[in-house]
């Protein structure tokens, strides 16, 4: 039996006249998308462009939902109850299941945005209303969530299946979260040293921390961006060695 | 065998910390609830307990989607291609589906808000592009539309069913449009003028134009206000009358 | 010579077709109004008229901006930097101001709303930020922040007045920070001990503690609402017992 | 005395996350630049950098003020009263001449953007609300419009100066008005062709209609483009010919 790993990127992420990302290139490299729904970006005209790419290049399609914050882009964090996550989660997810529904098209996964992700992998309540949203809207989609987070711990406990998420280009600390982005070696600059780091979790389930202690994750989804010529090329690069190392680049919602 | 009819009203556009309406008053006395849905007002917390609310009173829920001008409550024509107006009802009614889906409650309506409403009543290109989005949502959904209006015909070309909209307090033009508001005699001021009106219009098929004429009306459905005492006072009074008359007050759904 | 105190209210936070507080009313009975600048609240509709209505009324105008964040009324934590706090600041007095000037009017004073306001009270960086865009955009505004506060220190580090606020209706803890709302004695309900209370911070510049201690506050303004029949009705109450001690109540411009 | 003409440029528009144009290097090559207010385009951080960018480059700064629908990018009609006009307008205005203030920069001029400016050039009522608000907020402003248009006649109305507008890339109709972008022959696609009329505008006040007649046309400012490479280079070469002409581009307010 082959490997699988599935390359999930954000996409739909244009504004109006706005443009953000090469939407259509991305497509047909990764195998699921995950589709702003006009809180953070996104608008009804990029939703319905982007589930149709997404349909017809065969990719799965997500709910990407963020903070109701377009000037920040989702990434400034807001003090938010459990209960105003599950219903503008729920708003979201239900914008974009109408794109879904009238292109004929499932809808496989929910991963959220930005802050309202990183907040949701920290803290459990946050996470807990995330995964109750996606069950109580369809038990049958999956719940992306960090590696080792409370994302992951809150599907189990709610009862839904979740897909661990990893980065390549960032670094890990020695309890398997994320290097800050505001530490120097947070990110990883060098392609070869990035397309080993995804190797060795998805074939090993292993990953070495920033301080060399070798550390166990689990990984179905990998994160790759698909915002510049440079990012698409390496999710090239990534994909010519996962041929070369017999793993199947395939939608989530396939294999789990 | 009976006569029955809906009785309407726009719910649901409080928004944030800013209170509109006597929902939880309203639903008790209506069939049908347009619940807003967050472009020109609502919010996914209210969207949520209008819903419930609508469940527990066994009201019909049906999505009430407007330009994206909450500013302007949706009040202002802007505009927009038909393209446009099929992805932002899209938007909307998958939105408010949502929170339909999670109260495992069915959607039975949509009906567009404010200017929106008023273009497609007139523009034959609108108001298919809301039939159209209506259709390829769910085929099952009832399109509200103005009686006598583009939108009833846009139903009827794209194939779904539609209810015809009646207002008890606005005069009719022989043509059997609404007087423009800019008119002096738009609005009727009178309860017992407006209870005859409406009467008139449900047991006949007939309403008084202001000249005079008598002019064939159809009417599935009269659009109720709840926004202040005297609103609600006058919907009391007019399901009285109703009463009196052994007409049925039943949500559209039930009956078409 | 005889004591005076400014009594400040939150105006202008009406939106749309929504409306909040009875602004017309509040006018004739405090000398300062915080005007809502469109981020959190408010529209350019709205500070128009309350900017003509305050200058009619001899009342103290403030900028009163807040986070971009309409749907949580700017009550909800934003993470920001302090260069994003600058900006966001400069661009909404800058607006209100242009109301001012085409009535004629100065601006007296800047208050920051909600989160905003909290955030900066406990964070030197973020309060920082504030006091640098006053003294920027015109050095001879005055900062209003709660009294004790980061607020307070920013001004005089950056050179330029403030006005101690303090509330009539929130108990204190003996450190001179309000007591959180979580707590359950945060908020002082009895109408004679809130005005005890506001006589002792400004005869006496103390006030009791939780615990009963007696902490020094200085008390420059007082922040009043005008939301509610009865919140009108506390405001009348302590005007008259301002009256009895002989305490006059002017725009802090007049006297700071 | 030497020929001058202004060469004006739509800037600060990108918002957030996102980027419009190449603004650092239009500001070189431009002499006026209509910075987006936060309506329709732009945000608190890209207004304050290009206004710094402007200052450092001497460019004359405007106010560009569209409608608030971000959505659209300020392009789609929206139906307002001219009392809302002259709210939303002023608003902008006052946002922008914050970010002036603390730079230290005069505010040279108001131009109103996209359905917003085209309302205006053909209905006096909306023309003139703008006039009157840049005359309240400061008479010295210069109001920018298209030649031959209600915003001209308003201005001078309203008794501010004006300065009258042409596109280097655009036909024009017998009435002196610009051919709608619908018809096949609204644009001028050929560099040289467009310089041309540019020239014969600015030398001899006369442009040839699309039916060949030559007409009238008054030139205070031509609207140049900075959103690509070749918009860039066409501004270049536009430039050179001026130079060979002896022709000078200053900014508006050096010469009005």
């Amino acid at each position: 039996m082959s490997l699988t790993i599935d390359l999930n990127s954000d996409l739909g992420e244009s504004f109006g006249a706005y443009k953000i990302g090469r939407d259509e290139d991305v497509l047909k490299i990764v195998s699921s998308a995950n589709v702003a729904c006009g809180y953070h970006a996104g608008d009804p005209s990029i939703m319905q462009k982007t589930v149709k790419w997404a349909k017809e290049n065969n990719v799965g399609i997500g709910a990407h939902p963020g903070f109701p914050d377009m000037m920040g882009f989702g990434r400034r964090a807001l003090t938010v109850t459990p209960e105003e996550v599950y219903q503008m989660v729920l708003y979201q997810i239900g914008a974009l299941h109408g794109f879904c529904r009238v292109e004929n098209v499932e809808m496989q996964h929910v991963k959220a945005h930005g802050a309202l992700y990183n907040m949701a992998a920290k803290d459990f309540s946050i996470a807990r209303a995330i995964a109750r949203t996606v069950k109580d809207f369809d038990p049958d989609l999956i719940l992306f969530g960090l590696a080792n987070s409370e994302l992951i711990n809150a599907a189990e406990e709610v009862g839904i299946r979740s897909a661990s998420e990893v980065f390549a280009d960032r670094t890990y600390q020695p309890d398997g979260t994320l290097t800050p982005r505001s530490e120097e070696n947070a990110v990883i600059h060098d392609e070869e040293t990035a397309i080993k780091q995804v190797l060795s979790m998805v074939q090993d389930n292993k990953v070495t921390a920033v301080d060399g202690s070798q550390i166990e994750i689990k990984v179905d989804t990998v994160c790759v961006h698909g915002d510049s010529p440079s990012a698409l090329q390496f999710v090239e690069a990534l994909r010519d060695r996962f041929k070369e190392e017999s793993i199947t680049v395939q939608k989530v919602g396939a294999s789990l």
